[in-house]
């Protein structure tokens, strides 16, 4: 079983490649944190918005890292962090090619 | 490059193994769906919420399928459907292990 974190917030930036320079650091330690398997990163420079769609092992992993990166946000002076967590259903998953592992 | 597509809404169910027999036909059609790469499905039977992660290879093919999907829920008297669309940041991504194509 796993579980989805659905994290968006708006953002003034950087996006693109600005982004990736800015954040590879932080990015290099996520792949530390408890139960994760893998994070998508998500950005919309029109609407100044940015966010991530993560993997997790467990819904306490991922309850956890919501929690932490939410406070993480909030210092970097973002106060309203949308963050959802879903089970996965594999069974409907399977079919559409989902990446649930 | 590639396409988000964040979706969730309130629902009375079924989950879990109910929701794979009511909506196996319904994912085996969303493989014909133009530009979707994967789709994976997600559920909170304690919430009553339930929802997708989708990939899409252009943000014109997510935003089609946004108002296509937005419709179908409304007919199944679902009024309120959460829907946002993101770029995929490749770069940072990656070094999450995050499954992007």
């Amino acid at each position: 079983m796993s579980y989805i974190l659905q994290v968006d917030f708006k953002m003034e930036g950087p996006f693109g490649n600005e982004m990736v320079k800015e954040f590879t650091d932080l990015a290099k330690s996520i792949n530390d944190e408890e139960g994760l398997i893998w994070k998508i990163w998500t950005e919309d420079s029109e609407a100044k918005e940015a966010g991530g769609i993560y993997l997790f092992e467990t819904k306490e992993s991922a309850c956890k890292y919501l929690t932490m990166h939410t406070a993480r946000l909030n210092g970097f002076g973002i106060e309203k962090v949308n963050g959802k967590i879903f089970e996965v259903n594999e069974g409907l998953t399977s079919i559409n090619h989902g990446p649930s592992k």
